[in-house]
Parts: structure tokens; sequence; C-alpha cells
């Protein structure tokens, strides 16, 4: 807390001054990578004070890891808590995949913060507890989805929820990574999502293997 | 080339000084990234002038794209190329991307490396160029390895083997990263490539839609 009080920290800071602060770092990090972010520029383009950015998350790696929960909780996959009526949980699971990958700008950010923390994890263990949570998160949320898909009959039922989730979210984030760092094009990288479900998923009719 | 000539440059340095770069900015990268590596720390391992290595690799991101031309020369899929007799192509391909994952300081570095840069790419796109030839090169491999298993029997005939090596090598880079940063165990991760493959690859027997 660097000797400063709550009351002293806080006097006359905005309410949000948090959620400045975060959408600011999410920025930085997106433009300039977790290694390019600089406190001072973040509190600078926040509005407040460097000292505020302690206050509220202690330490580098704590914003680090505040901005990788705050992407997590924005992802498209999140629709996947509440799915609409009248889609299948297969429909349902293809749709939040594909729309991990996607030009428009919040998408992208999205995608650049969490491929940059993914990075930087492999020089910053700090890092790795949070990841592995969010990690864990977005496995178990598309688990249930293909469970569910086993129980409506739109996935295999001989499918293993926890090891098709795992390697659908990898395959994402790799395809996210080819995005990315251009070397592959957005259409192309949704239409492999949308062709692997289709070959780890879907369920396999006997003419499959006849024809 | 700054203003000195080629003699001048080379006078007096070892014929393997090139090598000695390429392996001094490979352990760099390895250890603290790309953007860790600092050109006169690489310089200083390899035991030569700076100048010497702008003469080799004309700046900065020439040094980071041999190196990654290097790593791909090296990379365990490479074996692909040359497949013993005895094994079906499925074979040698699970042998070929299982091998991609593994705790061996050298492949590990690869990895590591191959991550950064493709990291990196996202922030500068004087990276993009040699990230796609290397990646198209990595891929083709992969599809003529699926065209052999097709060829030989050992993978399912309606397989696209551009798509499916498409999809391989992007979830081989995602589980990597995962790997890598701490979020997997190297032993999930390897049974994970070889799950994948038999989804992907394996021929459908008519019992198995069946059952």
């Amino acid at each position: 807390m660097k000797g400063l009080t709550q009351d002293e920290q806080l006097d006359g800071q905005p309410a949000d001054s948090r959620d400045a602060i975060l959408v600011a770092a999410c920025r930085a990090v997106a433009e300039q990578g977790i290694r390019g972010m600089r406190l001072e520029a973040v509190a600078r383009e926040a509005g407040v004070s460097v000292p505020l950015v302690y206050y509220h998350f202690e330490s580098r790696p704590g914003l680090i890891r505040a901005v990788l929960r705050y992407v997590g909780a924005a992802a498209p996959s999140e629709v996947l808590r509440e799915r609409p009526p009248g889609f299948s949980a297969y429909e349902a699971l293809e749709a939040a995949l594909i729309s991990e990958i996607d030009d428009e700008p919040r998408v992208r950010d999205a995608s650049v913060i969490w491929g940059e923390v993914n990075a930087s994890a492999v020089f910053d263990p700090k890092l790795r507890d949070e990841l592995r949570r969010v990690n864990r998160a977005w496995s178990a949320l598309v688990a249930e989805a293909i469970e569910s898909g086993i129980a409506d009959g739109s996935v295999d039922p001989t499918v293993d929820p926890a090891v098709a989730a795992e390697l659908l979210i990898s395959l994402v984030d790799g395809l996210c990574a080819r995005w990315l760092g251009g070397t592959l094009e957005v259409e192309r990288a949704r239409r492999l999502v949308a062709a692997a479900l289709r070959a780890a998923l879907a369920p396999r009719r006997a003419s499959d293997s006849i024809e």
C-alpha cells in the first residue's frame, strides 16, 4: 500500500477508477504486449496516479492477473452459461467457439491479451495460477456443453467431454495465434473451428462408415 | 553493413561465427523471450562483436527470422521427411507430433522459441513472412504424411489432408502453449495429441457406428 491509507488513496478519485485502470491496461497489452505495458502510461490513460494502480492491484503481476480475469469474464464462450432455447448444445458450442475468432476490435483485443498472458507465463511463473484457473473454467464450460450435447443427441455419445473440451480450446488457442500472427485468414480459421467440431463431436451415422 | 566490408568484418573471426551467434540467440530467446534478447549479450555469448552480428543478420528482425529457420529445420516433425520402413504413415505422424512436446531441453527450448516468434509476430509484421513460410512447410509436411497414410490404409480415406494438417499443427501449437505456460502436464499434452490423431485420422470401422 506504499504507506498510504485507503482514504488518502481514494480521496478525489472517481468511484470507477479501478475499472478505468483495467480498461487502460487492457488497451496497453492489446497494443504493445505485456512486456510493453508501462504502469505510468496505464495510470495516465486512466486519469489516476501510479500509487492508485498499486492500491487497487498491488503489483504489476496483480494487474496482469486482473486483466486476464476481466478478459476471461467477457469471453465469447461465456454465452454458453445461458444457452438460448431452440438451439442444440452442438450448435451453441459451434457458435461460441467460432465467435472467439473475429476481427471485431473488442474480440481481437481480448484474444491478443489472452495470447500475451499465455506467452508471458512461460517466463513468469507468477501468472500461472490465475492462468490455470481461467483455463479450467473455460474447459469446464465447454465440457458441460458437450455433456448437454450428448444428452440432447447433438453430440456423439462416445465422446469423452473432458478430453474433447481440452482439445477444442487448445485448438482455438492455436488457431488464434496463427490468426493474430498474420499467418491464417480469419475466415479460414473460423471454418477450421467448424471442421474440427464436426470431426470431434458430430454423431457418426452408420452411413458414414458404409459408403 | 555499417560501412565495413566483408573482409574487415571477418578478419580474425572464426569461420563458424554465424552458427555461434545463432546458438547464442536461440539460448537468449529461450531464456528471456524475444523482447528480452539483447544483441550485446548475444554477441558477448557468441564471442563476437556486435557489428559482426549485423554483418551476418543485417538487423534484429533478421536475426530473429534466422533463429526461426534454424529451429524449424531441426523440429522433431522434420523426421517425417525420411520415414523409416516398417511403420505406417499414421504411426510416423503420431510419433513426430508427440515428440514436439518433450521436456528434453533442446525440444523445450525450440518450442519456447517457436511460441515467442508467434507471439511477437502479433506486434511485429516484419516477422510474418518468415513465419508463414515455416508454417506452410510444416503444414505441407504433415499433409504429405496424411496422404501417405491414405495410400497405405492407415488414415481414413475421407480425410482432407490439407485441412487435417492445419488443424493438427494448430492443435500442437495450442497444447505447447499450455505445456510451456505451466497449465498442462507434458504427459497429458502428449496423450491429447494421440487422442486428437485418432479422432481426426483413424479409419472408421463399420463397428464404430453400429455398436
